[in-house]
């Protein structure tokens, strides 16, 4: 029987010897690669992590010590050793274990974690409080180097060096973010690794550690290294300098040097970081590889490592193929990515536009403002990031594109409910903190053959943009791009008679299916496809007025301050007597699931839009 | 006649002697002085910089050279010297000029700033789109020591040092932001600060910027100047590990070192940052003495110093003293500030609870992720902040507070029209931001003294709490706060007929002023205060359905997303055929002005909203 089976965690790994931590090493990574390959799920940062995940519980004792990992689609290993492994059969499934920590799954999880560079920041929070309540354990942050340059870790830096708080930081430096990391910071991390690694010296710096003012000691002690003393002590000086302590670099992939760190950095008096060098995808040759191409993953062969990526045409390709071929065409257009390339689409554009192309690294905030100071300098810059990543740069779209009506578009994918990755990666807010800002126009492509003459029309408009398009791709293949895009006018797909849909980006497909159902029982709904969300069509709804129809609003997003609240208030308006009725999400967090499990449960799929629309013909 | 009224600006700087310049320098501080007493302004950040922005026009031609000024409250000089100096009789009036960099104001203007840390992601979009057109200039951003600790600015230096795009930092560090700097990197600039003087050393370093290669041949050539070289190289290190060169320190006041510097800099290949020390008040005693309460000032007398404030109770001092009173009663309360302990009125919780307080520094982003580290380890955090500034933080109170539930209390100041700073810094969102995010409770008091009842239910509700109150104090002072607050439930003021005014915050009091004149013209409306906007008082709002009133909403807050849609939303879902208007702000910027003379002309003043209200008698 396997360690990993009849132990009881995390009680017993206190137990274990080294041989069984190097056993457990194995079965754990047989057990990640394994089934994650029949759930999907974060493969490669986990493979990354055994060692450094299993000297943590060396080190600390998780009933007192508190630990947030950033991010924390890395923090797989960390659920198995306390007691989650059996959860892993329904990973970021409806109801199933989360792919991050969770305060409502474990009393292990400290808290909540998904967007990247807060880890510092919280545990700096809880360090706070741990000091105030007068209670003595160690609190613990693990950051990738990629984390690293999100502005809040910096600020977060900035503020733990300045008081004494105890936090242990422990830098997890693979060179990646999901894509390979760039930046100032990076190139200063890479310095680093190449200085002397930690177990050569280490005698030195267990005496200096002893004593605990670290720089200084580490400087005249270790003296006699010459060689080393410059890569050492000089480079780390970038935390030093912050007040925050620097040890490293260490093997993350040797739990005896780890584990020996760690217990003595529980020692060290103010904040220390502790710089782990880890191989993203550790364990399996093909993520080793290709870590960025196993970063995420959904069901993959175990043997030839293929993944079950679905043939079918997406949304980001259709996107990174319309600004390819755009780009030709106009040399003012630019791309930008925050750490991105490859989920956004715009490896291609990188590829043939090498020097119109910046990943700027996880930095939304300075991607943004980037872009307004490229668009108020003659260029026409395309911003492409997530719909959840864009909420990180909400004041920037506001205060430094929107204000001054500078010509950025944004490009926004996986908006709408994205599935698997839960609560805080959800795409449907982008609607609502967009819509409220003055001078941004905002168009949704209702199939992926529209995404080009959008963009093309959005990279024409001399003003901010947002286009917001899914993940995946078409549900049904039937629709053909608008002809004319005209500013302000929606598009109609199916004249009918007494009741309206309106709908937007792919829920248009959605309504579509449902004007099938709707056909069979002998109703006749007009089908509108709202191309733009801002600014509406108030010609059009002047006449739906008139008309005397009922309307039904659908949208991939909140309902409050999205689609159909914009057309709530309208027709309150022009006093609108009829009955509107909008699909959405209600004022709450939606989890993780199947996408259209999820569009089930919330009534946006085919057969409860046509019960909606059944009860406006009553 | 002085120099600084007969010269034509900019051009007739160029002709200027050594001699000129300094008389120059004293004609602008006493034109500022002189000005800003008559109108307020920013003053101390301006007498800080005379000499910085006339070293830049000696050195760089704004015809051609691009600059961005962060934040841009600093600009008046470069106003002044860009042709714009007869406007400051109107600065920051109606339709006046701004008291930050506008590019509809001036072609010398390039990009406008107001809220922080935004010059190196702009200046850098504004390098890279110079060199992909293929263009020739320099550009360069004038960032504080402050506004360096805004992640932002920190995820653009990573960017900045990493390709080899020519920018010129100025780094203005005067050690303050509106109050005095903390944080590691304040600390890092202390130890730079007391390095030797550039122009000490100034022979050396020539000589090594010939050559550009600017870290290494410091190092080499100054190795003469032994005692040196640890201050000068070793701690520069932070920047140059980035990728960007360093100069510094250099008197801020010394014009011939500057341009000097200046010059050479636009030969340096890649980015360099230029250390520049500055005293914020320079040369006008009272505001050396107190840069912070001469940070931002209203009109005041010339001889005295004494500011021309209003006696009346503010807010934010209602704030601060029922903060530090219930403080007393709960010590897991703690208080929280980016930077600003006196304009939020913190300053004397910061006193009695020394340890229960923390400035993060210019980091709304990490403020809000440490509330909430605390908020999970049993603390109660409250972060006083203005209404503009929480935008920074949207993605954060989101994704870390609302998702977890957890109890953190934002106090936000600020809110609604604050006048004279304009687009940018009009707290006209927060309603709409806040209102779309699940978990939050948003209340606003309508009179001071309903700050701390409103303030002790947030405390204790256990959950993430939104209190919201504007700049100044009561208008009217006949209202009395309400006995008991009941989650949700809204407070009838008075009862009339017909017509319902639904207002919150200051705008009841608005309300109650219209009522008076309504009164005289025999109608009586019932006026409701909305103590809150978030959960809406949906029994009230089915009532006046059943009466068949007429409503007016009222809130000082953009219309998209506010008090006024969400009542628009529930009305439209329970059926309700009256008629609702809303007052509050369209879907455009709001321009700087005097505050009345804003409501006036949005139609938010007791005119305007009895006008409002006869309409739905009609």
């Amino acid at each position: 029987m396997k360690l990993l089976d009849k132990l009881n965690f995390p009680e017993d790994l206190k137990k274990l010897n080294e041989n069984d931590f190097k056993v457990l090493s194995d079965e754990i990574r047989e057990f990640l690669i394994d089934s994650v390959s029949k759930t999907g799920g974060h493969l490669a940062s986990n493979l990354g992590v055994v060692e450094l995940t299993l000297s943590l519980f060396k080190a600390f004792n998780f009933d007192e010590d508190k630990i947030v990992w950033d991010v924390g689609h890395q923090s797989y290993i960390y659920k198995i050793l306390t007691g989650r492994k059996d959860g892993f059969k329904k990973l970021r499934q409806h109801n199933g274990l989360s792919g991050f920590p969770k305060r409502n799954e474990s009393k292990y999880d400290y808290f909540d974690t998904g967007h990247s560079s807060t880890s510092i920041s919280a545990a700096l929070g809880i360090a706070r409080a741990r000091d105030l309540n007068k209670e003595k354990y160690s609190v613990i942050s693990v950051i990738g180097d990629g984390a690293l340059t999100g502005g809040m870790a910096l600020e977060a830096l900035n503020d733990v060096g300045f008081r004494k708080t105890n936090l242990i930081i422990i830098l997890n430096d693979n060179q990646m973010s999901i894509s390979r990391n760039v930046g100032g910071l990076s190139r200063y991390l890479n310095k680093l690794r190449i200085a002397p690694r930690y177990n050569k010296l280490k005698t030195d710096i267990h005496a200096s550690l002893e004593n605990s003012d670290l720089g200084k000691n580490i400087a005249g002690k270790i003296s006699r290294v010459k060689d080393s003393i410059k890569q050492l002590v000089v480079p780390s000086m970038l935390f030093e300098n912050m007040g925050v302590k620097y040890i490293g670099p260490i093997d993350g992939h040797d739990i005896n040097v780890m584990t020996e760190v760690f217990i003595k950095a529980k020692e060290v008096s103010g904040p220390v970081i502790i710089h782990v060098l880890t191989q993203k995808g550790k364990g399996y040759a093909l993520a080793e590889e290709s870590p960025s191409k196993y970063h995420a993953v959904g069901k993959f062969d175990l043997e030839s490592g293929e993944l079950n990526v679905s043939p079918q045409n997406s949304y980001s390709k259709a996107f990174g193929k319309a600004l390819t071929n755009l780009g030709a065409e106009d040399e003012k257009i630019v791309a930008i990515t925050a750490a991105m390339p490859e989920g956004t689409g715009l490896r291609c554009f990188s590829q043939k536009y090498k020097d119109r192309f910046f990943d700027v690294g996880i930095a939304e905030e300075h991607a943004v403002t980037l872009a307004a100071g490229m668009a108020s300098n003659g260029l026409k810059p395309v911003f492409a990031v997530y719909s959840t990543f864009l909420q990180r740069a909400f004041d920037q779209v506001l205060h430094d594109v929107c204000i001054q009506n500078l010509p950025v578009v944004f490009a926004i994918d996986r908006a709408g409910i994205v599935g698997e990755d839960g609560e805080t990666h959800q795409g449907i807010n982008d609607l609502s903190y967009l819509s409220m800002i003055p001078n941004i126009h905002i168009v949704t492509p209702k199939c992926l053959e529209e995404v080009e003459v959008l963009l093309k029309w959005a990279l024409n408009r001399n003003a901010p943009v947002a286009i917001r398009y899914p993940r995946g791709g078409n549900i049904i293949n039937t629709l053909s791009p608008i002809k004319e895009v005209v500013e302000g006018k929606w598009e109609i797909l199916s004249e009918g008679s007494k009741v309206c849909i309106i709908s937007t980006g792919k829920m248009v497909q959605h309504a579509m299916l449902a004007k099938d159902i709707l056909y069979e029982k002998g109703l006749n709904p007009t089908i509108v496809n709202a191309t733009f969300i801002k600014p509406i069509d108030k010609d059009l709804l002047e006449k739906i007025k008139k008309e005397g129809y009922n309307i039904l609003t659908i949208e991939d997003n909140i309902l409050k301050g999205g689609l159909g609240s914009a057309i709530k208030n309208y027709l309150s308006d022009i006093d609108y007597k009829g009955t509107v009725r909008s699909l959405g999400y209600n004022d709450e967090f939606i989890p993780q699931g199947n996408v259209d499990v999820l569009y089930k449960e919330y009534k946006l799929d085919c057969e409860n839009i046509s019960k909606a629309v059944i009860k406006l013909y009553d």
